[in-house]
């Protein structure tokens, strides 16, 4: 995998050389699309304006494509503003001016044995030659890409699990971190009080008084006013939150019904939080989401199987671990060779990363 | 169950008699706690004001408790407000003005075998008498109670079950619906295309074009501009929400990240949504969590395990369905004798559930 | 599905009929098959031998084929005698003597969706259907074909569902029962003390002593000197092993390392197990497997895809259910069209069995 | 844990001392015991004869108590033969010459925060504290005990964690191995073919003819006569069962109903080999089960809390790991200080294992 070769489609072929400009009908109103509107895929879609195939740009599935000033855009339907000209036709071929492209890594896929990405995963699936992978692709990365985690609580819940994650920050393998109020409240009560939920997460005894620290925790974050604002007047220098901020990482934390406090950096309006993600997810060149259902759809629902690099289509690699096949598997169907999940906690998938890679 | 008699605290006792009138300190900021805060749990508290024991109104755990107009309130720390007079102390045993209260449903409990309840339930545990109780308990609520329903989407998946959940509608057994966009969308779906995610919810079979009829579905919804409105330009008059809006039954659509769309009635901001939840769970007697992680955890957190209805104060009943224990299990500790949870697929619950009742 | 019609392979066609005979190697030891052998598939195969091409008898996967008698009959390596003429060649087009069939169901397959039945089963795919077609197909066969049931011990751990076990035994639904120890244990017990270890099968509530039912169980069966002495001795008149014994339908309980006891009925001897069990899955055109890995996966290592009856080929009908997708989905990938699997808790679906059929 | 110190009942109590011996019954044909038998726990148990209270030897629950030669023996019921002195009662507190003492490791349990242990694991428990103690302990083991390890077929699907086995072996902290064919089989298929199951355990690529290479491996092994035969005479020297076997280290490979073959070390009657795996968990000091639900409750079943060694009584240390909470919580349910579970992939696990302990 690492940075696979995009063969773009060929222009000159008949079918796409005589179809027309895409059709398009303006928007009469804010989030509402005209019937017929094209949605998009996973995939590489061009739409041909003013005689032109243009690759639609910043794309996820799902959304319309308005043409702005010229450039296709993919535009989740509530973003989509009247007047917006909305390119309309569902075929997907060309032959309209819509092309949904399917064979750009092609070549990659069969070197990397498509088949065997693609099968449903399980906890017997072999892994060793995915953790390999993971390896060499977090490494280029590093120096080339950008890599986006996505943490459900538990990533914190566990000593070592939590210490990994916080070298891995620091050794530069990430670039970004997508979690909800939990994971910060509950690394942040780890760094005051040792526990999670008011358990050691070492020893895993539950300490007295231990169902206050986590409203402790964000009653002190709140008189701070930001977890950045807390880490730093409290001189906090172990855990996730503690090493995103030192190493000046970006995180989005998303609000949900479930949130205690909460803390003041959450996100409270859902759609707000998904545009951030999304301005975070375009430059992504692999995401790796760790026991979250919530957030690690939500991502995936946002990211498309290719970005656009320095000018260069290259794909997104897109991992989902989690203890339940169920999990797993509802992301895996991405019809993409970038998707890859593996059956297993994460605790000890972030301890073996960690040894993998430092 | 039913409505199990409650034991008031014996307030002559002499520690209760004796205790002085609760601390507070004055909240300096919004959202904003003192140190020393009291938090609630989920039984039921009283708290002394002007040599007065009086129980904190419409309590949820991990609250604090403001004094607004000599009354106790259990309010969320992010609607705590500047100049709040807050409940300070964790002694919880009355001495100084706190009490929480355990044993008001002990001869309900002991009548109940408390033990078999609070055992953890797995795929093997005997359900039978669960069923039967549920049977009992939600025609007892039918006439007497309130029946709030948080319903996963996969409710809607199936037929069968799609219409068993609207027949438990028709027949007054469901008070209010808590859900998200997904479940609202793959009804509504459903009830256009016959579809949910494009395969139909009867043969299976995956429908050309399919991928197309959640986001049709949605824009169709948008156009109308409410749930109400799409159903009644429609005629739609199958499926949960044809049920809810045909019986004027309010339904609550909280926002998440993973929405496409979203529909028009869901609240983007978790909060906002939170505090509608929350609002009906006050009337709740019997709350029936399906199939969602989400939702029902963000439910049982506001749930107490108590209400006063008509000036008597009674148990509230909590079920939790689900194939994985894990996730039934997270929502068991609460404590309490009113929490009970069934490890099957809702599917066949719904349908098991229509057949014993109607 | 029901008794869905096969087509011959075309015997005219002329790799067919210009093949040799398959060649054969004589085995030179007792349970050694010759380098080079062929083993058999779940799908109707056939071996030219005298110039005429013959349908493996008694087939099952992961067999050799020993021409005995003039007739290729499907034998496991264990089974293989010294001097046993056994077919090699790994060629399956016809080409050489040896043809897997794999289109025989075509047309039935077609017709019943075969990708929507191959598709991997999830809590959230809709069964309504696959129950539909359960009912449709258990009618038939109760009157021209022979349902084998394999049962886990949890069939027996609640009062509804081994109540629903028991009636569909007594109208005619079941043909053959094959378990362990444990299942017979606990539905005996349940007889007796109204327990599954120890735990009442309605109420849950653990009884004074109660770990003592099962052992004492078996030490009266192992009195009496089998399960029907014991039932009629002791006029036992509910639940799944009195069923069997009034209704004389045979019953196989296989031994494994788990066991207490055993009983007295129970086989030792796992391959002398196997045997019994094949003896009567030969026979079988429909098998369910509910909430048991072990038996199920051994039940569906023996079952072909189709077996003869009266002279005609037919389908044989798998169904495995259990609440747990990894359990289910190892049973599913079959090839075949006669595979299905439900994604629930067994009580449950024998409850809405029982409902549904009688 | 470690090897912790038992503190012996005090016989000088009044009850203890003063208590007659215990009634026996004898025994009137195989098998049967005589009613009122008293049964056996996972707990040290001491019988009063002539006098004297006496420790029973080689004890696991649920076996009757027959006296051979004057000494209190666990006898499962199968193997209680006519003649035998039946040890009736089920008084447990030595008032009746039967004493179930349940407190001898009070102290280590307190030291080692008994409630932690005693909890339900999930996948969201901190493990970092079970992974120190466990290297702890195993490192005790290797000079001081026996560690015992019962493997799944998973253990040997992956490259790495097979290879982690194999290292373990090798390095002296494994004993004896339980397992079943699969296991064994796939081993030995992977050390011929690299694949398991046909599919290549490091690319997991499908290899062509995949599906012959376990019924290959099983009939080569059957022309060897023996799995050390075949190991020797083909020079394999990777591996768990090669390991095992340069080691010279015992394996009981019990036969189970979903069995190919099977190869020729397995044991056929399941009584024989339970009989075989409880000679070996006598003497175990630590045992270890990964991935297999089958023999990790065989193997718990037989195994006590406590062990004789040297003339000192000990615990004995058992492991359940699995990636299903409830394949781990069944073996919980000990009672004991001794159980530990993890929830994670076993491939994971044995990686982990062999980076900390090697």
């Amino acid at each position: 995998m690492k940075n696979t070769l995009y063969k773009h489609p060929d222009f000159d072929n008949s079918i796409l050389k005589n179809a027309p400009d895409a059709a398009t009908i303006t928007a009469k109103e804010d989030a509402v699309v005209p019937d017929g509107y094209h949605a998009t895929s996973i995939f590489p879609e061009y739409i041909k304006i003013g005689g032109a195939w243009k690759l639609i740009e910043g794309s996820r599935m799902d959304c319309a494509v308005a043409i702005r000033g010229g450039v296709p855009m993919a535009v989740e339907h509530r973003n989509i503003r009247e007047g917006d000209a909305i390119v309309v036709g569902r075929e997907e071929d060309g032959s309209s001016g819509i092309l949904m492209y399917t064979h750009g890594f092609d070549a990659a896929a069969q070197q990397e044995d498509e088949f065997a990405f693609r099968a449903s995963r399980t906890r017997e699936t072999s892994y060793s030659r995915d953790y390999d992978s993971l390896y060499e692709q977090l490494r280029y990365e590093r120096d080339n890409g950008s890599s986006v985690w996505v943490l459900g609580p538990a990533c914190t819940f566990d000593f070592d699990s939590r210490k990994a994650m916080e070298k891995l920050i620091d050794n530069g393998f990430v670039d970004a971190v997508f979690a909800g109020n939990a994971l910060a409240t509950h690394d942040l009560e780890a760094a005051v009080f040792k526990t999670a939920l008011g358990q050691d997460i070492y020893t895993q005894r539950s300490v007295s008084g231990g169902h206050y620290h986590h409203l402790d925790t964000i009653n002190m974050v709140n008189q701070s006013g930001s977890v950045k604002a807390f880490i730093e007047e409290r001189g906090i220098d172990d855990g996730i939150m503690a090493a995103l901020t030192r190493n000046d990482i970006p995180f989005v934390l998303a609000g949900s019904i479930r949130d205690d406090g909460p803390l003041p950096d959450v996100i409270a309006d859902v759609y707000e939080a998904q545009a951030k993600m999304r301005g975070i997810v375009k430059k992504a060149t692999t995401v790796i989401a760790l026991a979250t259902q919530l957030h690690a759809i939500a991502t995936g629902n946002m990211t498309p199987s290719y970005t656009v690099q320095n000018g260069v289509v290259r794909t997104v690699n897109f991992y989902a671990v989690d203890v339940s096949e169920f999990a797993v598997n509802k992301l895996r169907d991405r019809g993409s060779l970038s998707a890859k999940s593996i059956v297993t906690n994460v605790q000890d998938f972030l301890v073996n990363l960690e040894r993998g890679l430092i």
